[in-house]
């Protein structure tokens, strides 16, 4: 068997809790650049929109929603970049960051079917748009967020023929957990069948943020989601977190040797690898020299496993 | 009407929460170059000492308050290498962080009567100190905070001619305003009514710190701040943050959309734009690469709106 | 009296709290380099093992706790940059972080009985291998942790002839001493005049952290440190920090004028200085910068003291 690389990527422009790198279109050029030497063929911009703020511009978010001036339109830099390099382009949805929390799903909802139709008349015709991504993260099986993603994946899906991704969490640590019990193995199979039976024919990709597990039990939990998935069509990758949650500095790029064990951990049970995310944790262009340093561990990490 | 541009900078030596890039003369030399060349015609010691530390030797400080041993004359090396780049220098008095907590406000005044005495002989020949800076930040009108900063401001300004500069923050923002309820424009309209009229003769410029209202508000704000300082003779400045407030990591370079956003709205209202600050969140000697890209972006915007 | 500079350093590898800079065995190498041109002549791998992560592989580890596998000997490594440099290494035991916070001390006392004779039967040959630390902090004279180190540091130097160091932590800020009350120097010196006479013997040197204590008085505590430790044969060092607690970002590089006053103040009293870290916090080759700067100003400060 092929050792899996990580062939995808988060991009976490429209930031919520990292911050900017403040790139323009010269050093996303040359980031795009790094992520096909680096066999990038997926690039997933993780929500157009949040709030106030616009990847680009967009009428059907600012009808609805006071917005911000948008300076660049990174949906069309990010296609194009995509594209010259032969990447496919997934693209997230509108997060209001603000209506599915206040019991109000359905204006959520409202907005992001005005935004995907929109969004598909202006860059449908981009040969590198492959997919949509839905940033609403799945934790449970409450009705709220399965009524968002069925509704905005049917839709998604039905008016435009491309793939969906989502890319929940383990509730398989402590600091992950919170207030909630960690959740065992056998009980996230037992809710994710239930959730992944919902996602039937709507959802076609489930990445699991691959450090919201004790290091010591992801074998486990990735073997419980292949499980909770089979018979569902549902392909599961794996997300590789390339950050850490665990610092007091809130978020640097994560210990090459936590990277190196969950990637070897999910070989043999998942189809893809994507990473969240190669630009601010993994790229040798990062802010962060340590995320340079991970990078050429990552590939002396690949070559043994590849020799 | 011509673009304005950035053209001062504090500069937050003897840090209290942004860490010390730990620069010497040759840094420092460097540094005051990049100023000149991005156009800056002042620069603003936020403050010349705090507690225990001192950014120069002074007695006022030293016979009241245990302090450190001061390893270097920061004031008199700003001071001359503001002077060779016809750099206006303002500095700062100093902050006990401690007396006016206590309820001690006259202690605080003591020492800094003292203080401006002692800086005004030492430093007064310089041809490049051309004014003060109150570092108490004014929030509301209770009388400690007015009766320092009026008695300060008379202080300095009877006895060298210099013209006095504040930066008050708003209270547009809940994570700023904290326990309080947020201050409404009208609200903020009416207190600095108030306060402005208890300056009028002895502040010359107030520039308030322009990310601690909501993004989408900043207009009615900065509206409101030109209002209830009509008449006055204070000329209203703004304080452009190149940091950001609401990141885990406290405090990176800001995103440059939202410093954009806000040096567009400010244009019509303000006299002229100032920053917190360039050296560590805009410079390209900064630690921070994205302050750094920051940089670039901004050239990008002013070539931009001046072209 | 010549200025005693800094001739030894910590190594935080296996982070608890302090983000890895991901360096392979290049990156190490260099470091070690400049090591050397910097004059340290000790170097202190702070913990073997935390938790489930080892620097190593151990069978005595393993055999009693779930551990990660291990991708590269890290012990191996910096003995043999060591021997090459003639630099003395310390090997700091293994830290389960779990049994001696849950009251089974004796389990890590059984764990750590085992490594050291592994390790020692592994590495002893090793001309660089000169001594051991003992990683588990004593801040009080509570029963078990005087139980844990004197048991552990009789083992390590009875079984191999090697000296044992420690480096305790002052209760002399607020923000370190927590809930209980800041320790006052003359509390200091009593409770550490009773651990000092249980380690005699044991215990060969104790390098206080230098910035546990509010940086006006850390002359005091270093008095008291001495005074506790006379007669009983245990060289007092100092552990000059190299970083900040005091800043929103934990954690950052000290401020070289905070560093420079406590390298002044300890000359008169200790035997040997040494830092936490080097690597991290003050290596031209960090990932901070204002590490790089905090090198040249130390150096600055060397070339000043010593001229």
């Amino acid at each position: 068997m092929t050792y899996k690389k990580i062939t995808g990527t988060f991009i976490d422009e429209i930031t919520v809790d990292i911050p900017s790198q403040n790139w323009g279109p010269q050093e996303w050029e040359r980031e795009f650049d790094t992520f096909a030497e680096a066999g990038l063929d997926t690039v997933v911009l993780i929500r157009a929109g949040c709030g106030e703020r616009l990847a680009c511009p967009s009428k059907a978010v600012s009808d609805r929603v006071a917005t911000l001036p948008v300076y660049v339109d990174l949906v069309r830099l990010f296609l194009d970049l995509s594209e010259a390099r032969g990447i496919g382009f997934y693209l997230g949805l509108y997060d209001s960051n603000h209506f599915w929390y206040r019991h109000d799903w359905r204006t959520e909802v409202e907005i992001n079917r005005a935004f995907i139709a929109e969004m598909w008349e202006r860059y449908g015709d981009s040969p590198a748009f492959r997919g949509w991504y839905l940033p609403h993260e799945t934790t449970d099986s409450s009705l709220r967020i399965l009524d968002i993603n069925t509704t905005l994946a049917e839709q998604a899906k039905s008016s435009t023929g491309l793939p969906v991704l989502i890319s929940p969490y383990y509730m398989g640590r402590k600091d992950i957990a919170g207030a909630q019990p960690v959740r065992t193995p056998e009980e996230h199979r037992r809710i994710w069948e239930e959730i992944f039976g919902r996602y039937q024919g709507l959802v076609d990709a489930c990445a699991f943020q691959d450090a919201t597990t004790d290091l010591l039990q992801l074998e486990e939990y990735t073997k419980a989601t292949v499980e909770a998935a089979r018979g569902t069509g549902i392909a599961i990758w794996s997300n590789a977190e390339t950050f850490d949650r665990d610092m007091p500095i809130r978020f640097p790029p994560t210990d090459w040797r936590k990277l190196a064990h969950r990637l070897d951990t999910v070989q043999p049970y998942v189809d893809k690898i994507i990473t969240f995310e190669f630009p601010h944790f993994m790229s040798p262009n990062s802010m962060w020299p340590s995320a340079q340093a991970l990078y050429r561990r990552y590939q002396d990490l690949i070559a043994d496993r590849t020799r």
